[in-house]
C-alpha cells in the first residue's frame, strides 16, 4: 500500500513544485516589482523565515517625543512579503506620542498591550474621532487618513502592537514631510498658511532647508 | 435568416440580463457598501448617465487661495460608480494655491490644461518632488502622499484637471483636518510640534475650536 | 478673511457629502453583500465606532482544549467592514490548544502578549514550519493553510492577539468540520482514510451525526 | 466531556453568526452593487444553491450560427455570486461557430469535452494566436481581447465548456455591437471603415436601425 | 492611402510595444514574485503558449485513492501565468476518491464529463453541502474550504475537470498534511484529537515521521 | 534637542529603506511581471521621474483618419508603473476618427479640452451610449466595451486628454484587429459575417494577409 500511495504523492505533487502559498521576500536579490520581492526558494526556508522577533524588545524612548517605533514591514520580517500583513510595536513613556502621521498605503490596526493610549483620526470630513484606549482595547486608523498616539495620562510606559493590511504600509510623518527636507519655505508657507517663524524653528529643530 | 438569428439573439443574450458592464449609482437608495453604491437598472440609463459637464464651468477663485476644486467623484457624477476612476478640476488664479492634502484612497494624475503650475509631493523617505509644469505636461502624486499645486510664477490664470484611480479617492486639506474642527488644542501641538500661538490663529480663522 | 475662507469650504467640502474613507457596518440593515455591509452616515459615527474593548477581557478557558477565541471580526467589531482587517484575542491556559484550522479569507499575523505558545502550519508542499514563541514574537500564517498553536511548555497562561487582512477571515476548525456535523461516516473515512472507530469516537463526543 | 465541548463551541462560533465563506446571490432583493448581488441567509441554503444542472442540456444549434451559447454566470447561477468564477457551455453544430467577441471584464479557459474546435484570439499587438483544438485541450483567452470558436473542420457536433475568472463576465458579440442597434450607420461607417452596403446589409439581417 | 494608413499605424501602436494583455510565464527565470512569473517576449509567443494538451490524457487510477489529478496550473500551464484562472483534470475509478482538501487560494468550479460524483464541501458554520452530480453538472466550491469528491455510487470511472480564479491554486490535501510530513505526534494529536494509533497508523502508511 | 531629534529620526526611518510609495519602471531591467515591471532604486529618481511632458505636442493628424493618439502608458511614462493610472493625448482634426477600439484592461474618462467631440460606447446589452460632448465635458468608457470618438461637427480640431485606470490599458482597434494581420479570410468572414469583398477589401488597405 505504501509502495501505490507514494506513486499518487508523486503525481499529486507535481502541481507543488511551484506552488505560492507564500513568497518570503529575497532582499538580497536587488528586484523589486510593485507586488513586492521576489520570493526565496521553499527548499531554503525554515520556520524562522515566518516568525520575527524584533518586536520584543522595548524602543528607546530617551528622545524628543519619548516615543519609539518600531516596524516589523517586509524590509524587515521578510517573511510577510506578498501576503498582505505586518506589524510594528509602539512604546510610549509617560507623555510620549508618535506624531500626527499618515500610512499611505493600509488601515492601521491598534492593540493595547499595557498602559493607556490616547488616539485620533481626522475623516475626510474632519470629522475628529478621539479616543482613550486602555488596556486590552483596540482601535482602526482607516487607511491614507491621518492620526497620533499619546501616552498623555499616564505616568507609566505605554505599550502598543499596531497591525496593518500591508506588507509595507509606508509611514508619512508630517514634522518630517513638512520641515525635515528641502521643500522651499516659501512654498511650504503658501501651502500650508504656517508662519514663516514657525517654519523656520520646525526647519532648524528637524534640520529641514530651503 | 432574420427569424432564426432572432432565436439564437433570445438565447445568447439572456445572459445579458443582469449584466455589470457599470454600475451607475442610485444615490437615492440610501444605501452605501465598500464597493459602492447599488447599481441603477440598466433600462433607465442613457447617455447622460455616462456623461458630465460640471468641470466645463471655471469655479470661483475669489477667496483666500486663489483657487477651486470642482469635484466629479461618484457623489458629483454617478457614472462612475464601480469603474475606479474619477476626476477633478482645478481653478488657479494667479498666486492661487491648492492647499497641501492628501488622497487616502487614490492616485491623482494632473494635466496642465493652460497656464503654469508648480506641483510638489513628499514621499515616506520625506523627499520632495517639485517640478513647474507647463500647458499639456502630465505629473503623478502616488496614493496618499502630501502634495500641493500653486500658480507661483504665474500672472494668469492657470486650469488643470486631476484624474484619480477611484470613483471616490477622499481629499484630506491638511489645515483643515488640524485647524478646522474640535481636535483638543494640547493634542494637537504635541502631535504636531506646532506652537500655541500659531495653533489658536489658525484655528480662528478656520473655525476649530478647543 | 474667515467669510471668504468658509465659502471656500463649503466649495470643498461638497465633494465630502458622500465620501468614504471607512464603512461602518449597518448590521440591522439585514444586507450583506461580497465586499460586506452597508455603511452607517457618517453624521451618526462616534470615536466608538472604531474603538473595541472585547479583546480585553480573558475568554473561559475552563473546557476541553483549555483555551478560548474571541474574535473581533466585523460581526463582532462593525468599524473593520471594508477596511480588510480584522482581529481575535486567543487565551491559552497551560496545556491548551487552539486546535488545527484554517482561515479561508485571510492571512493571520500572531503576536504572542505573555507566555510561551507553539505554533505551526503546514504548506500546500505538505513541509511543516513550527516554532515554539516567547513573549513579543509575531508569526504569520499564510491564507487558507492549516495551522495550530499549542501552550505546551508553559505553566502558566499564555495570552496572544492574532490580526487579519480581512474583516471577516472566516474559522474552519478541523475537528468541527468534519465530525460536528451530519456528513455521513462513510464519505467522511473514505475521503479522511480514518477509522470507523475514530470517526464514531468524535462525532460522538462533538455531536456529529449520519 | 460533552458538556464542556459544547461550551467552547458556542464561544467559537459566534464569529461564525455572519461569516461569508461565500454569499448566494439573492436575485431577487431588486438590488445589485459593484461587488455582486446582496447575500442569501446561509441558513436558507442547500446544496442546489452551489450546484448547476443547466449546463447538462445541449443548446439548440438550428440556427444560423450552427452554434449555441448556455451561460451558467450570478443571473443563471446565484451561488457564484462574488466567488469570482463562472461558466458557459459552448455547443457547435459542424461548421457552427461562436462568432467573433469579448469579454469585458474577465478571461476565459475553454476546456474541449468532445470533437474539434478552431479557436483564435487577437492580441493588442494584432497577432493572431490560432489553434485547432482537439478533445481534451484547454485554450486561453486573455481578458477582453476579441476571439472567436468556430467547429471547421468537423462532420460531427463539438461540446466545449468554458469558465471565467468573474461570476458575471459580460459578453460583447461583435456583429450584435455594431448592428443589432441604434448606431447611426454615418458614425458606424466612419470608426469601423466598412461599406455602406455592408454596413446595411448586417443591419437588416440583425434588426438594425439608424 | 495605403502609406498614410501605415503611419498612423506606427503612432498607434507604438503604445503597445511592452503592452500586457498577457504574461506568458518565463519558469525559466528563476525568479518569482507575489504576482507570479516574469512574462515571455510576445515576439517569441506562438498559438501553443495559450492552449494545453495535457487535460486530454486520463490519469493513472491504479492506486490506493483510485483517483488522479492532473494540474494545468502556472507551473505546468504558463500561459495562464497573471490571468487569474487555472485547471485540472479528476480522474476516478469506480470507487475512487479525491480525498478531503482545501485550495488555499481559489475557488474552484467542477463540471462532470461523464460519470456520477458525489461532492461535498463545509462551511466555516461546519455546515455540510453535499451533492451527487451527474454528467453536465457544475458546483462551485468556495475558496479555503474542505471539500471532497467521490464516484461513490459508479460502477464505471467519472472524470470531471476542475477550474479554478487563480493560476497557482495550491492544493493542501487533508491526509498528507497531517500524516506525510515530520509534525510531531504529540501536537498532532493535541490539535486534532485524534488518537495515538489512529495517528500512527496514517503515519506509517503515508511516510510521516516524528 | 537637535540631537536628540535625529536620533529618532534614525530610529523612524529604518522603515523606510525599502519602502514603496511608489515603483518607477526599470524599463532597461528587461524583467515584466503581472504587477508591472522592477522598480528603480528612490535614490535614483527625480522630480522628472513623475512628470511627462509628451502630451504636450499635438499629434500629426495627416493621415487617413485625420487624427492621432499619443499614449502615456508605462512604456512611455515610467512613473505610473504600479499606480494603477495613465494617460493618453487625442488629436481630432476636423472629421477626424479615433476609430472602434477597446481597451482590454481599463476604464477610460475623456475629457475635451477644446472642441467637439461625438463619443459613443456599445454596453453587453448592445445599446449605444451616444454624447456629442463640448470643451470641458467628460464622459467615461467601462472597461472592455467597444468605443469610437469623432469629430463629426466640427470644422475646427478637437483636443482630448484621456485616462485610464491601468498604467498599462491595452488599445485594440477593431480594423487593425481584424484586418491588419494573418488571421485567415475564411474564418474571418465566418467569425464576424462580413462578405469577402469587404474582407479582402479592408485587408488590402491595412496590410492583412491570409
Amino acid at each position: 500500500m505504501l509502495h501505490i500511495f507514494f506513486l499518487l504523492s508523486l503525481i499529486l505533487t507535481s502541481a507543488h513544485v511551484l506552488a505560492q502559498d507564500f513568497c518570503v521576500a529575497n532582499l538580497a536579490s536587488g528586484i523589486v516589482t510593485p507586488s513586492g520581492y521576489p520570493c526565496k526558494m521553499e527548499t531554503n526556508l525554515t520556520s524562522d523565515d515566518f516568525a520575527f522577533s524584533g518586536l520584543g524588545l522595548a524602543g528607546n524612548t530617551s528622545n524628543i517625543i519619548n516615543a519609539s517605533v518600531t516596524p516589523a514591514f517586509v524590509a524587515q520580517y521578510p517573511g510577510v512579503n506578498g501576503l498582505g500583513i505586518s506589524a510594528a510595536r509602539l512604546d510610549l513613556a509617560p507623555g510620549g506620542v508618535v506624531p500626527m502621521h499618515t500610512h499611505p498605503g493600509a488601515t492601521e490596526l491598534l492593540y493595547v498591550v499595557h498602559g493607556h493610549i490616547t488616539a485620533g483620526f481626522i475623516s475626510s470630513a474632519n470629522k475628529v474621532y478621539l479616543k482613550t484606549l486602555n488596556k486590552g482595547d483596540v482601535m482602526v486608523f482607516p487607511q491614507g487618513l491621518l492620526h497620533f498616539q499619546i501616552n498623555a495620562a499616564g505616568r507609566r510606559p505605554s505599550l502598543a502592537i499596531v497591525t496593518f493590511n500591508s506588507p509595507n504600509p509606508g509611514l508619512q510623518i508630517l514634522d518630517f514631510a513638512l520641515f525635515a527636507n528641502d521643500l522651499p519655505s516659501s512654498l511650504l508657507e503658501k501651502s500650508t498658511f504656517l508662519d514663516d517663524a514657525q517654519v523656520k524653528k520646525l526647519k532648524g529643530v528637524l534640520g529641514g532647508t530651503g
